[in-house]
């Protein structure tokens, strides 16, 4: 850090353009930092900077934007994190992908804030940053390798085992548009980052680093870092996340009857026990593992040991994973889902893109519209796992049957027309994360607005929040718009610094995260302007897509959940009523009514006003 | 090395007894480092002394003994080798696996030239052996796991990336009869080892060391390494084995009719074109793979990138697999033989006898000595790979038909009688290696009699020699027990110090051996002392299976290959000649010809009198 004022950071952003082979250092801009401190909210700040709207996703003008924060390589548990940012191939807007592991841990630790990539190299390559150092290399030798190996063989081409390395697998390299990309086993799973790294002939980055960041005040986050240990030792043991990971949700959500089930025809999948995580930990599950320092330890080691699927291993399978190859597609046999999980790691696919892409086309074999001459053969009847894990290798591999799904949900839709968008599980170009908003009423905020699409991240918590506290109602409309305003400008801040929002049920009512970066940063931070970068983000994100023409007619959910009543369950005839939820919504964000635009004078009062003046030139303001 | 005589030596024996979880030091006997070097030799004779007639191979006082030779961890080229020696489940008899990759070499620089295991385990464990300090780990965390990932997950947990790991996959926790151990991506495979592994619950075993052996003569070391460089050089590049390693066999073979087809019944495989390493190697080869050290680096990584194979990855095939999961089941797609070789070694089982077995089993069903209702429906014809994946998969699991399948070919015959032990394709239980006796002829003197069974390490080479130099006659039956005695004693000498039999080609015409031993160890070694070495382990071998009552009788190949007339190709006609064969080899060898048990005098004149007073004492000497 050579004289960046803040601590925490390495102060320096890292340029590598693969079509010139150039590689160089840049300053990290310390305005930027005070105004979106780091990770999502950075990374935003860049892209909206560097992609414009006229730039094609997998064109070699499109970049790859990996953001680290603040926390991240101090030691504070949860902020082994990272986000990359780039125009979704999938869904041609604003895209970010968080994920766990070592990568953006050891980002920091080699020096950098973030890692900007463009142009295409001409023939495969992967990068190899150590320390300050960043080599373009050759990658012939792992290219059409799968995920877990490339990062094998990688490590030995540097001689580096102690290194990190993101990579994509077949999926990526086909271009896949739900292409994946893996560091360790996590995922940055959604948008088809994969096929982004595909394009520009990027098979893989190692990164490896020594040198930790300075603090601010060492004594200080020292004790800040012990408070928070005491509020995760008051947790019991660590978080609701500990053990299964997000999979434990599926019991809120099946409680509610608001479990996709066949393409969303239903909430309520009979039999989901059998996919409820303590029937298959307790048969399958190994160990647990944790990305460093992190005590909620969420990922959870299964191998099936019996069966046709015996010998598929995962960390997981996550709650998405539970929905998109479980109860979407009609599928009960958690040893599918497994093995699916672990068709997807391997070759580097999403799983919530591929489960709903197959979800979507049994409902059109369902209708007629898809028949055995059009599948290849397969029959693609509810729960056939089978068909499924099959098709999850023909997606990776874009072949036979599997080329036409690979495309997601919505291309799939467009093309076969037929009023089939009213049950493409799809909100812009995205699969939908697995709440049914007709159960859940806030979720369809969510998914409905979110800047990436159908996402699930800007619903988990809101569904935690609306069925899991007392006195929660999640049928209830009122006083949904703002819950989910807070949640997302309140929960941001861990995407920013970043901390896993795993530990948000741990320290969501404590302000821990202004003593963690006052003291690591020096910055004067405050619980109020945590949530006002919070909103800042949140805005940004949303100027982003409007910049390219997107409003509010783009935030629409199917209409399967607008217009076809729930048919059983808790949820028992509920539609979700987007008109009410988004107006309130629009209210709460001051962002206006008509477009869903922000209002130049919420952009303004967010410091947001370069932002206000291209989207006005644009004539994108409302 | 505290005060051992000899340099190269490490000195040292490690015993770790499960039973009792107690782990101690040994030192290495200086007289049988002189009297069988190492490896091979000083393997034997520990089995020898340790593993007596009465022991059960899947009860606790089986033992498992790994040595190194005291050229390993002296940077020779092809030193990194490592010899595991236990009583075979398989064939209840003589067993040693060879195996490259980095374990033999980290168990040197440990400061051990062999580990003894005995005992059982009362739960899953590893052993952690690093520099002299060695640990018994609980291993639940990686029960049930695929050896590649039980490789890396015990990495992490002994936090030591450049750990070498030796270990089973399910196949060898279930006790199947045909488990391999891998360690890398290479594997001791034959005969059950990894069962015996299993049957201790010893799911794996970690070494690293940093400790080099010293020298005697360190500068005439360095000259011995030079001059075998510049062997290195003249080869061209380095040796057949280069490239494709030894899947480069398929082309002699073929080339005389002798490719085993269809469960051995012709030994020409239509369109076997089509599995030549070029054929699929221009496709799918990604990269090469050597041990440490290694300049001939026949390792071949390969990734199959289309079709309903596509993934599937192998450092492989090598040419055995070409031959057990292709010609023997009838099988010309490439692809599916990679599928199958990737199965095997992920999940730990021998691809020989796994092919062979399926190949057995294909032809009953030919036979109608099985049917649909016995496979569980699989459709055992020729060629249909898709039954055998799926079959190999079975195998590894014990689950389903594929339960019966992994019992090994002997015990299947046994079970279904009707005089199948004419086509089942084994010796002493062990399943044949893949060279058709009837048209090379010194070949089966190699697989009938040699110590674990149907080897095709006895072999390979007699092949080489007999299909590939001037002049040669693979037909011919003169001068061949001689050859094949030749060969045995001369190139057993790379088992034992050791060095890659893939080197062989290379250095086969050279002293270097002698030269490289005297400098490194101090003994004096000359080429005729080390053929005498050889002769001494060969006799050794010979008597461990001579102690339990095995004989001449127990040196016969199946019937099909002494009474069917090979049908096609180049050696239409031939049989092969037991009798001639076999009393020449004896006679050669200096064993009775009644009972194939070397004599006294033999024994006595190698300095094996305590072995011959062994064999007398329980009546089994001539």
């Amino acid at each position: 850090m050579d004289g960046f004022p803040y601590g925490g950071y390495a102060g320096k952003l890292l340029r590598v353009d693969l079509t010139t082979r150039t590689v160089h250092d840049e300053p990290l801009r310390a305005d930027w930092a005070e105004s979106f401190l780091g990770g999502r909210g950075l990374g935003a700040r860049l892209l909206f900077a560097e992609v414009g709207p006229e730039v094609d996703p997998l064109r070699p003008d499109n970049k790859i934007i990996i953001t680290n924060g603040p926390l991240t390589g101090t030691g504070t548990p949860g902020s082994a994190r990272h986000i990359t940012h780039t125009k979704s191939p999938l869904t041609g807007i604003y895209l970010n992908c968080v994920s766990g592991g070592h990568f953006g841990h050891q980002l920091k630790l080699a020096g950098y804030d973030s890692l900007i990539i463009s142009g295409k190299a001409d023939r495969p390559v992967y990068l190899w940053i150590s320390d300050g150092k960043t080599e373009i290399k050759e990658a012939n030798f792992v290219w059409g390798m799968d995920c877990e190996r490339t990062q094998e063989f990688i490590k030995k081409d540097i001689d580096q085992p102690r290194a990190s390395v993101s990579c994509i697998g077949p999926a990526g390299e086909r271009k896949v548009m739900m292409a994946a990309v893996m560091n360790e086993r996590r995922a940055s799973a959604r948008g088809g980052v994969g096929a982004v790294f595909g394009a520009k002939n990027l098979k893989a980055i190692a990164v490896h680093g020594t040198s930790e960041p300075r603090l601010a005040d060492p004594d200080g986050f020292a004790k800040a870092l012990e408070d928070l240990k005491k509020l995760h030792d008051r947790a019991a043991p660590v978080g609701v996340f500990t053990g299964y990971g997000s999979a434990t949700l599926i019991h809120n959500i099946s409680k509610v009857g608001g479990f996709p089930t066949r393409n969303w025809q239903t909430g309520v999948l009979e039999g989901v026990e059998k996919i409820f995580p303590e029937s298959w930990a307790s048969k399958y599950r190994i160990g647990s593992k944790a990305c460093p320092g992190c005590p909620v330890s969420c990922g959870h080691v299964v191998v099936v040991t019996e069966g046709p699927y015996a010998g598929a291993m995962t960390e997981g399978p996550e709650y998405e994973t539970l929905y998109s190859l479980g109860g979407a597609v009609g599928n009960t046999c958690a040893e599918a889902i497994i093995a699916g999980d672990e068709i997807c790691d391997r070759f580097g696919i999403d799983t919530i893109e591929a489960g709903i892409a197959i979800a979507f086309a049994m409902e059109c074999y369902q209708r007629g519209i898809l028949t055995k001459s059009d599948t290849g053969g397969l029959e693609l009847t509810w729960g056939n796992h089978e068909v499924m894990v099959e098709l999850l290798k023909q997606i990776a591999f874009k072949r036979d049957f599997g080329g036409f799904v690979s495309q997601g949900v919505k291309r799939m839709s467009d093309e076969l027309g037929q009023n089939t968008a009213s049950f493409a599980m799809q909100v812009k170009g995205l699969a939908m994360g697995g709440y049914d908003p007709r159960a859940v009423k806030g979720i369809g905020i969510g998914m409905a607005h979110a800047a990436r699409g159908g996402c699930h991240h800007n619903a988990t918590y809101t569904m935690y929040e609306e069925t899991e506290f007392p006195g929660a109602n999640p049928l209830a409309t009122e006083g949904k718009p703002k819950l989910l305003a807070d949640l997302i400008h309140g929960r941001m801040s861990l995407d920013l610094i970043p901390i896993c929002i795993f530990h948000w049920p741990i320290i969501r009512h404590f302000p821990v995260q202004p003593q963690l970066i006052c003291s690591a940063t020096g910055m004067n931070m405050t619980a109020a302007k945590f949530y006002e970068i919070g909103e800042r983000v949140h805005n940004l994100e949303r100027a982003y897509n409007a910049r390219m023409g997107y409003t509010r007619k783009d935030d629409r959910l199917p209409d399967r959940l607008l217009k076809e009543a729930m048919p059983e369950g808790p949820a028992k005839g509920e539609t979700w009523p987007m008109d009410l939820l988004l107006d309130g919504f629009y209210e709460v964000c001051g962002w206006d009514k008509r477009s869903g635009v922000p209002t130049r004078q919420k952009l303004d009062s967010l410091g947001l006003e370069d932002i206000a003046e291209e989207l006005s030139r644009l004539g994108r303001l409302p």
